[in-house]
């Protein structure tokens, strides 16, 4: 088991969402184009399309971009449920009288050909006027009103909108430690997100260390031109001692996105589950399986809310202050969670619960347990990319079920927060993070949900819905400008502008 | 004196192009947006035009943003010479009767409000699909080849077209050390550059420390996410460490723009000039002013290009290998240049010399030496922003002039080199770089101006003009294409893209 679970945002598209009777569900994350070579009969087309449906592929778009006297050239685009499933697609065309499979191009690899961001000029770039004006003589005198006005850097340059992605490379996705460079697609596409939802300008940082000092420092070094960090895919324990001296070091605000996105999309769901079943947060019991980076978030969190009851259950089983096994990390969770030092597996833990939340590993959760939870029970197995327990056989055991499958009703997805947490910290100058931004961005994500609107399967807006982004940066920015001495104060008069 | 003379790419705006009689010279980057309250009398906008005029100023455009029963509104755009020249244009507007300036606007520093780049997302982010390919699930099968084949992380990820544009905001333009917030115009707009001239996406790096060792660390650290390193703006001899210590540490290219741009861009002008007055490269003697980063890098690179007699002179004076007051770096460079161990100053060193390049400070070189020159003398007074001799004064006494300056033929400029060099590196995919590259790349750049066009007011391209960067781009890749072991080798048909 890992409990270094990451970002519960995936697709699971290992994981059938439907019984395997109705064939592979496909994923156009496993979307491959074919090109084919083909006789010119004009039933090939039809058997072509044939062979793709009865080996379980989906076909999206069938092109013909050659044809000549002795055939056609055929470009087959489908979709797979996984790697091996697409390779089945193939050998199914290849298998097709008269045609011959030439080339087979991947779309997701081909999407990501050449990277997936850019840099762009925001001014123009035409004439020698543009020139010294963006850049010398005309910027130096920019640059001497920086240096006397340091507090000025935010309104003059990139760093008021601009945030580092910062990993090492160490807990990438589920996929564990595969070092910096690998890691870069998922950076760049976090720093893709972040434009997409909230205009932010992100930019990734892939460490060649998992040195927390060296990270801690490098971190300080560069944090001039960024005015915001997000920390991703480092594992625990280490990431909460970088995270904690960078925050005491950094006048930007530091956020660890497994952590804090996590806990304020899950609480955002609670806030909203616990409506549908009419409890209270202070009455639930709560049990939090994992207790990794994620898991750890999500309780902090839970307890700043005001929930009086939780028990974390990991590998050791509940974590509890007396077992002497536990890593300090887990110790100190322990304390703040099991006074009684209840001890157990998950199934024990859950007798009497109401309200679950795994951010652990796959399958450790059996659909029986469930049975032993209080009435009107809450079950949210986040758990990437199998859920602690199937959410399609958890349903009929409980009142409101969410998990991070975007095929099934209320996806947790930390795409509902970042974006907006970030645009909030920016707007308002934020030069730290605190526990009451988080709880403002979690309330205002629940409320983005009307009382019209809330029932067990909408408990959590779409990630599409622009309207989280705008409420979690508007709750952000309000709670950071009433905290005492969070955010940059600039004379707004001082710039001729 | 500085000898950390910096790009010498500036309009030198506070150097008037004219005699003073024809007034001052009114530069876009001291243009200002005056907002004024002004009576309803058709007169008074004429008024407001001669006050302009009057006062030395250039109108732009004068708008009337509002008109009422008592009176209009009217922004009036002008350019000056310098920040008291519009500080004049202003009192001239407000002298006028019955007109009230409201607010003064200048517009560089509006263009640089916010930042002058921007991160753009290269994919679609519209859908569940779309998501599902750039980031998770997709995602995690792109990770895994890289994870497998590293060397594909130039080809599927941003790092194949992105350089770092690293400063420790300590040699920054003309300005000295301002400090790296101060010095993130200046990097933006390389970035900038970068973009608009090589389809190059550059992201500014602005370190908190000017530790050398910090420095290095750091840039190693982050070098994963990129394809090459641009230092910039940092100050000799430091840089020649950093430099030196990085190229042996990392596989990708690291260039000091400051040093080798500049370098290059002399050389090509010199070859050029060269062309004009029929003189062979080896047999000129050439005088150097400047020991800094960039006058050693021009010694460096006429050296490899084959010149035989150069002089460096500098604030000690020709630097001498039995002077033991030079610095190290100094010191180093008078051994490969002086062998005979001359000593004095300016005039005295150019006395019979063919060639001056000057790098160091504004008029150390009183005009009257030029004429101890040889017969057809190269003068290339480079120091920003004001030049070693007035250009214009010194052209009489000279074959060729080149300067910094854009306002006269024959302007040196940095963005003539750079792009190209970086738009090369990465197309070849190279780990680093080497002389032969530079050397191709100063040829290829002298050779964009044909026979049929050379003259001595025209040695070297517009920097509008785009051959320069096409040019200087396929020399480097071909040149380090042949140099073995210089880039990286990848099995082009192994990704199914």
């Amino acid at each position: 088991m890992s409990t270094d679970t990451q970002t519960p945002a995936q697709t699971p598209a290992e994981t059938p969402a439907a019984p395997p009777a109705r064939g592979p569900v496909t994923s156009a994350s496993y979307s491959i184009t074919v090109r084919l070579s083909a006789d010119g009969d004009p039933a090939t087309i039809g058997r072509i399309a044939t062979a793709v449906g009865s080996a379980g592929g989906a076909v999206t778009a069938i092109d013909v971009v050659e044809s000549r006297s002795d055939g056609l050239t055929v470009d087959v685009t489908c979709s797979a449920a996984d790697a091996a499933h697409s390779e089945e697609v193939v050998a199914a065309l290849d298998a097709v009288e008269d045609v011959h499979v030439r080339k087979v191009s991947d779309r997701t690899f081909l999407l990501h050909l050449g990277g997936k961001i850019e840099v762009v000029s925001k001014v123009p770039l035409k004439t020698r006027d543009d020139l010294s004006m963006a850049y010398t003589p005309g910027v130096a005198r920019v640059c001497l009103a920086l240096a006397d006005h340091p507090e000025d850097v935010r309104r003059l340059t990139i760093k008021g909108n601009t945030v580092a992605v910062v990993t090492d490379g160490s807990a990438v996705l589920g996929l564990g430690d595969i070092g910096p460079g690998a890691s870069l697609p998922v950076m760049e596409g976090k720093a893709a997100l972040f434009k997409r939802f909230a205009d932010i300008d992100a930019w990734p940082i892939c460490l060649d260390t998992q040195d927390v000092d060296e990270i801690v420092r490098t971190v300080e070094l560069i944090a001039p031109g960024f005015g915001g960090i997000n920390l991703e895919d480092i594992a625990a324990p280490r990431c909460f001692e970088i995270e904690a001296r960078l925050r005491a070091k950094l006048d930007i605000p530091v956020f660890h996105d497994d952590q804090h996105g996590t806990a304020i999309v899950a609480l955002a769901a609670l806030r909203n589950a616990l409506r549908v079943v009419d409890k209270q947060l202070a009455d639930v019991r709560v049990v939090v399986a994992g207790g990794g980076a994620a898991g750890t978030a999500i309780v902090s969190l839970l307890l700043e809310a005001g929930a009086q009851h939780v028990l974390v259950w990991d590998r050791e089983g509940i974590l509890s202050p007396d077992d002497d096994r536990l890593s300090p990390a887990k110790h100190e969770l322990a304390q703040r969670t099991n006074p009684d030092c209840r001890r157990g597996e998950l199934p024990g833990a859950l007798v009497g619960a109401d309200v679950f939340i795994g951010v652990s590993a796959g399958n450790v959760l059996p659909v029986e347990a469930l049975a032993g939870m209080a009435e009107k029970a809450i079950v949210f197995p986040m758990a990437n990319p199998t859920p602690e327990v199937d959410p399609v056989r958890a349903r009929p055991h409980c009142a409101v079920v969410a998990s991070g499958r975007s095929d099934l009703p209320n996806q947790i997805n930390n795409v509902l927060a970042f974006p907006g947490v970030f645009r909030g910290l920016l707007d308002a100058k934020a030069k730290e993070i605190r526990p009451g931004m988080l709880l403002a961005a979690a309330d205002a994500l629940a409320a983005v949900v009307r009382d019209d609107q809330l029932n067990a399967n909408y408990i959590i807006p779409s990630v599409f819905d622009s309207a989280a982004t705008e409420a979690v940066a508007a709750a952000v920015a309000a709670s950071a400008r009433q905290e005492p001495g969070a955010t940059v104060q600039v004379d707004e008069d001082r710039l001729p502008v």
